[in-house]
């Protein structure tokens, strides 16, 4: 078998059959296929796409090109969880609680930020002494006691999507369905997990930008899932705005605290809600409906705050702070961000609010860069709000006020106010399953 | 600039300017933009193709990514040919003395052979004491007082294009007429002659395989041509068949000398004076049909055989054996192939043919192989031709009766005899000129 025909094969349109997949898997993480080979690859998978079959190849090889993890040690059904990425997204600190009160697994691997989105790990280390890198060991004991835990990605997992993403984030080879979708699933088929719920975000603030791309994506990731037999769901859910108020890791989770305590905003909670009962209908609690309503009641009656304390302080977190947000480092600056001019809060170009956040202090330009856990954005005004011009949009949190200035010009770009009311959009456009899409 | 957003704009359909394309050669050159960049570049090239502005532009920072030939110190008009390559194609040998009888300067630089196709520059060294690695002065000085001189590739004439050919060889990225029209048409332009004559080979010994694909990339060279002012034209001619009847280095040469002595094979004879008063016309001596008549003469009246031997004898030949092919050294084994049913020889599977003149030992498999001069076929019979059973269709020259065996089976597999006499096919197709596509 030869590099050189798989490359000539799939330009021309062939399938690839499973043996070329993981001759070309195998070889490149063995370092036997050089860059310049797979680069021409995937640009041509770019253009001819895979099969569903193909793909669901290619996300196997994936998967164990290196240490996967094995929780069958756990008892009871595990369900990760998955979004592609958003600005104010905390919703794994909310859900995952929530289904475990209800007795679901959740073992869970993050990451970290970069550009202008957060990262669960990087929101979980704003609690004081919070611990995210923690051998596997203690990783299940935690997930068999207290029923879940949520860490940083740890080990040799899936180098085969390490060593590709790293070659396509610089050849213009991002962008293709198959590709994204089998680096996603590979990861969360490696991590172990028996059913696997995807929030797909789309609008300004994702990486997909239309409802279509995103329901294509989500397609074919739950196609994998059929194909090697993990359960799967995907949720189309709104990135056109950000997630909440809270933008930056302290603050998120002031707001993570505030909707397990039923006091969060609308948003947020129908959004935790709707991906809680998913994963509690994975895991096989009930119907839809029934899931929901369960959901609900755990927020109500309070376990599912009990839960994340429970967590936290298993994970050598401070607990304190979550009852007493005071408690939380301060920012040294704050600062009141006016609105420029009288009308409804039209749009806002979520990206461009991502990057003012991170200009504030509060996530990462570089891998390398620090992170400000006291930064970042309280929105007092959301999408729909009447605002009257000099009327406080937004609370700004950093450590100067040239910072804040900066961001300030970002924020205010990214802000669109006009006399007439946006139409109203659902925070939840759709749901994919094997069966197909259901439009909300 | 970034190469990442010259990749992502190809893939998108877009033009690149001239600034992004200069960027990515004289990057490329350097050393500063990696392989794994650039054949996401070429495959995405593969898939959009590139305008013929694109394509001139291309080509020229191609031809000035290394040094270049400046011929002006030659008076007359400078007349180039390239051959995209075949097998038994010595026109190079035949045309340049024709027209260089003429006054019609040749300065030409050619290529070894590699695989099926036979090279010029082996060719000429099967004469004793040819030299084919001459210094720039002493080539020029030869050109302008012999009026030809065909030499070896020397010096660092376009670096970028044989780093861009080596990696399209194995990303799968070399079928693509851009690619493969600037890759030759820097070569020329590099090279330094005013106008160029391009033999564009078609059919099973060639390249491109079919007139249309030829034609196509006929027009790409040619539209290079005019964009940057060389008069070029390009004849589509047939490879479905090896040219002439002898395969080999010294077999050719000697077919290059009964050529020019008027006692050439038909398609020979006719290919050569139709691509000389092709280069006659470039370099402005008259119409088609005088130019035709002009190249017929140099052969009747001895004047184009005389040149050939005072190119040899100025580039340290040994003529003699020009005049007395028996004195060239001959080959310790003969062959004789006999027919294996009877009919008219219908095809030739020419790249076969090829493939079995360099079992013989005439040609190169890899780079460092070297040649045996005697080595070859000699075609008894052409396409056309009645052959009973038995009878000789080929005589094989080699160093041993095992390299004749394993080349029979190559040569027999290739060549297919029929009851039905095959229709009539020219040897040349048509003629590409700025002014438009004439088929023949």
């Amino acid at each position: 078998m030869r590099m050189y025909d798989i490359i000539a094969k799939k330009r021309d349109g062939g399938t690839l059959s499973d043996e070329e997949i993981q001759f070309f898997i195998n070889g490149y993480v063995k370092g036997e296929i050089p860059d310049y080979q797979v680069s021409a690859l995937l640009m041509a998978i770019y253009f001819k796409g895979m099969t569903d079959r193909e793909t669901a190849s290619l996300t196997m090889c994936m998967a164990n090109s290196g240490e996967t993890v094995d929780l069958s040690s756990i008892d009871g059904i595990k369900v990760d969880k998955h979004s592609t990425g958003g600005v104010g997204d905390k919703t794994t600190l909310i859900i995952s609680p929530i289904v475990a009160s209800l007795g679901v697994r959740v073992a869970k691997m993050s990451g970290r930020g970069l550009g202008h989105t957060g990262g669960t790990v990087d929101k979980m280390e704003a609690v004081p002494g919070m611990q995210t890198s923690i051998d596997r060991e203690k990783f299940f004991d935690i997930v068999r006691k207290v029923g879940v835990s949520v860490i940083g990605q740890s080990g040799n997992l899936v180098p085969a999507d390490k060593k590709l993403y790293a070659l396509r984030d610089v050849t213009a080879t991002i962008e293709s369905i198959p590709l994204i979708a089998s680096s996603i699933m590979s990861k969360k088929i490696a991590a172990g997990s028996d059913c696997i719920l995807l929030d797909v975000k789309t609008g300004s603030g994702a990486f997909m930008k239309t409802v279509d791309d995103s329901i294509r994506l989500a397609q074919a990731m739950v196609a994998i899932g059929e194909h090697v037999g993990r359960k799967t769901i995907a949720l189309i859910t709104d990135m056109d705005r950000p997630l909440g108020n809270a933008i930056g890791n302290s603050l998120e989770i002031m707001e993570v605290c505030r909707t397990l305590k039923g006091q969060g905003p609308e948003d947020l909670t129908e959004i935790c809600l709707e991906l809680a009962a998913n994963m509690l209908f994975l895991a096989g609690k009930g119907g839809m409906q029934e899931c929901k309503k369960l959901a609900r009641r755990q927020i109500d009656n309070g376990e599912a705050f009990a839960k994340l304390k429970e967590m936290v302080a298993a994970q050598g977190g401070d607990t304190s702070v979550l009852d007493d947000s005071t408690k939380f480092e301060q920012a040294k600056v704050k600062y009141d961000v006016p609105a420029l001019s009288e009308g409804f809060l039209y749009s806002m170009n979520t990206e461009q609010c991502g990057i003012a956040s991170v200009e504030l202090g509060a996530g990462r330009e570089k891998k390398e860069d620090s992170i400000d856990f006291s930064a970042g954005i309280l929105l007092r005004k959301k999408i729909g709000d009447y605002v009257k011009r000099g009327e406080v949009i937004a609370e700004f949190y950093s450590s100067s006020l040239d910072k804040c200035k900066q961001a300030e010009k970002l924020f205010e770009s990214a802000v669109f106010i006009h006399p007439e009311k946006p139409e109203f959009v659902p925070i939840v456009h759709g749901r994919v399953t094997a069966d197909g899409v259901e439009k909300y």
